[in-house]
């Protein structure tokens, strides 16, 4: 009991130390393992040497995503009360699929979920208190945004290709016996070709192939055309394929860009189509009076996703599926004979999950001590950081800005000297972006290993640069604690870092 | 800071108080909220605050998962480290879909999965040295068994139906053109009647609908008889379907039954058909040296199910899908552009799940500190808790026990005094058996209101009583703390519950 209490006290002091130093990685190659745990099982050690080992062996090889110089991951500043909140939520092991196994706290996810609804659908109480009567489902909670981009589309799927007399509906049937019964030919999903690849996933997964996800050119502001997608429609149904699903996304990873949701959402209604948004990144905008705007058109969804990890600052595993109608979740629901009880309407029969962890108390928690106005302040913030790190770049002759961020996610790249002058004409040629390419890859990899900071890369199809594909340096400012003094280091390190590699040309 | 050690402590405090007291719920109609999140969250409280009443007026609501009389979840004792380690966990967000936001634990959890491997399969250290070096898989983490079954079935499903010349496979081109390009009319997996409930989900959301789970009876000692499953091999390829998969059970969530594991791979040998075990509940016997021998022939499985918090005692929240062959997860490999790292073999490439939180971090530290010792006593001491309860069924004439246990999950039910003479002669009529659900229906609900301890419920099928179905009490005896005295406890309590509900006829 001592030793446990000695035992909480150094770990909460050494992930303290561990994060207020401000480097993102050390030195690394592999870690350094004795021996293979199936050998370590023969002989246990306690939990104080096992922690004891955790906190001076691996820890320091951890990879600090707190760090206001580590703009690589969407998943990155954390309250602090989340360490407490952890310390209480993994020992009480509450399921929230069973609600004779999480009681309480499933009123508190129901609650939290009510307050994102509200908050991207902002419908009334009444409305609220009223369906929840009607045992209504607002939203499930799921382990991250892509699950819940896979039931999304396993929702519209199974709604599209529902039952008909005389077929019992795809769910049971399956996609073969439903194009049959329905009469098309295929079916298809639209979105942009900066979709999440979860959207590949729920294509592959849902037996219509990845081939059916309509990919359409995103452009160089990295937004969806509405002319395309008409045309696109035109052409599945011209076909006599089915469109399961519309897809907007509200924060795209790649760029942080967001696809004009207004009108994907009245496109959506004038041709009768399910209409999800993926917000697992913009959705916090929402709080923000100053860029609510922004998400115009979001409250036409029939399904929403929001990511927990992200810009609402909790820890990895969590994110919620918004139904703007609460009845669309019976279109996947399950039932198990164990888990018949009368009266009991368990969570567990509507998700793909079955038993789930208690994370949906973090979303709680975050709602009601960081609330509106604290999520206001750091999308606010972290928004007017972006823009800072924007302009810096267009400054600086050593980078290139490879597109006007939307939101806070900044695209960009090193110039190494001898191509700055071609770079500033925009006469480089197919071979010397290559190169290019290759400088900024070494870049991000020494970064990563020197460790000072990170960012991540991706790679842009279309971009300021014109419509080559090119290799970008992607930094998400989405840590409230970075400042501008923290952008200008993590560049002047990029410079040191292209020096390193000896990849001036 | 020092504000936040105070919080830690009493938090750790008034938990470990919870859970000394052994009631599993106190009186409860539905948590008594003021007003709702959505309002609360425009004047946010200080996380002191939040943590007190979290801990003042929700704590008290919460389900004592861990009391020994709590037989009614298979998640239930964890370890004391635990708290401690979510105390680190939660804060270091480490995500372990990708390495340059894990790195370390990423090394941690991979040791983790070969250590199951090896468990399960036994291959030699040299194998595990040479195949990590070609980038095997051994296995992937998920959220749960629900996500691990259907993960398998997708990648039964995409071995079964891949490329051709001509085709791209079913994960690009969809269960339609797959069945047409391989020449089959149709799919099917085949389990018993008690395969878990997340076989449905996945056939359902895989495309062939869930008609195409055959679910072969499992009769009275819930086991799937292998002439069945030969017949129904024969009668599915003979109508030129495919047979992706072939599912055994080592412990089915209803009775704790197993599937003859050896019998059912040797089939699937020679059959060539894909063999995957459903080993969520049951995998840990293996650490058992009395009763590993109950699960022979799961090392004949392609794709094994492992629970994290069954009977491995860590918090809800991961689960582990092994593959005999390090290879079989490029089935469903899918890349973004932003996760191409060169070199790095990110593991949310090939999972269902995209950025996951270091759950695995608890079965590293599990197998550790528990080890194989330790894991074979609370193995041997649970089976032998549930024979005990099972004797005891037997020997009061109260109770009727409805199934042998096979391990340690105890089916039976409560007999009113009315019927107990015609329950013994076996001479209940079909109505009596349905006055009989209707009072276990009611003590169940009547423990759970009163909450010194609980059960579930089931309704079985076939059980000793003859082959019409009943409502069962099921009592998951994986609690290594649950003592004799305490099953005693529960049973008294049980006719207490049923004078009080007066239901006694």
């Amino acid at each position: 009991m001592l030793e446990m209490r000695a035992m909480n006290q150094a770990a909460a002091d050494r992930i303290m130390a561990f994060q207020a130093n401000k480097d993102v990685t050390s030195p690394f190659e592999d870690l350094d393992l004795d021996e293979p745990l199936s050998a370590r099982m023969q002989s246990p050690v306690t939990p104080p040497e096992y922690i004891e080992w955790l906190l001076d062996s691996v820890l320091p090889d951890c990879i600090n995503m707190r760090s206001p110089r580590c703009l690589a991951h969407m998943a990155n500043y954390l309250p602090d009360f989340i360490a407490t909140l952890g310390s209480i939520l993994a020992p009480l092991n509450q399921n929230m699929a069973k609600r004779q196994a999480s009681r309480a706290f499933s009123r508190l996810e129901e609650d939290a979920i009510v307050a994102l609804h509200k908050l991207v659908f902002g419908f009334s109480e009444e409305f609220y208190v009223r369906r929840r009567e009607d045992a209504g489902v607002f939203g499930l909670v799921v382990s991250g945004g892509t699950m819940a981009n896979i039931t999304a589309m396993w929702v519209a799927r199974n709604q599209c290709l529902g039952p008909l007399p005389g077929f019992a509906g795809i769910e049971e049937e399956g996609a073969d016996a439903a194009l049959r019964a329905h009469g098309y030919r295929g079916a298809a999903v639209i979105g942009s070709d900066l979709t999440h690849y979860s959207f590949d996933k729920a294509m592959g997964l849902a037996g219509f192939g990845t081939r059916s996800l309509a990919k359409l050119p995103s452009g160089p502001r990295g937004r969806i055309r509405l002319a395309d997608v008409e045309a696109r429609i035109s052409e599945i149904e011209s076909a006599k394929a089915k469109v399961l699903a519309l897809v907007g996304i509200a924060g795209t990873t790649d760029c942080g860009s967001i696809d004009p949701l207004a009108e994907l959402g009245q496109l959506a209604r004038r041709r009768g189509l399910h209409f999800h948004v993926d917000a697992a990144w913009g959705a916090p905008l929402l709080f923000s009076r100053r860029h609510q705007g922004l998400l115009r058109g979001i409250e036409l969804a029939d399904t929403v996703t929001v990511d927990g990890h992200k810009q609402l600052h909790l820890p990895i595993g969590t994110a919620v599926l918004l139904f703007r109608e609460p009845t669309a979740a019976t279109a996947i629901r399950k039932q198990a004979s164990y888990m018949l009880q009368e009266g009991m309407q368990d969570l567990g029969s509507y998700s793909p999950e079955g038993s789930r962890p208690a994370a949906s108390i973090y979303l709680h928690a975050a709602l009601s001590v960081i609330g509106q106005s604290g999520y206001e302040r750091m999308v606010d913030a972290t928004i007017e950081t972006a823009g800072y790190m924007a302009r810096t770049i267009r400054r600086r002759p050593e980078f290139q800005l490879l597109m006007e961020p939307e939101t806070n996610l900044v695209l960009y790249r090193y110039i190494p000297p001898g191509l700055r002058d071609r770079a500033r004409q925009g006469s480089l040629t197919l071979g010397e972006n290559r190169i290019i390419d290759r400088v900024n890859e070494q870049l991000q990899s020494e970064q990563y290993r020197a460790g000072f900071a990170l960012v991540s890369r991706t790679t842009l199809r279309e971009s300021l640069e014109g419509s080559m594909p090119v290799v970008a340096l992607r930094a998400v400012i989405s840590n409230p604690q970075t400042t501008s003094a923290d952008i200008d280091a993590v560049l002047d390190d990029q410079i040191q870092a292209a020096r390193r590699g000896r990849q001036e040309l």
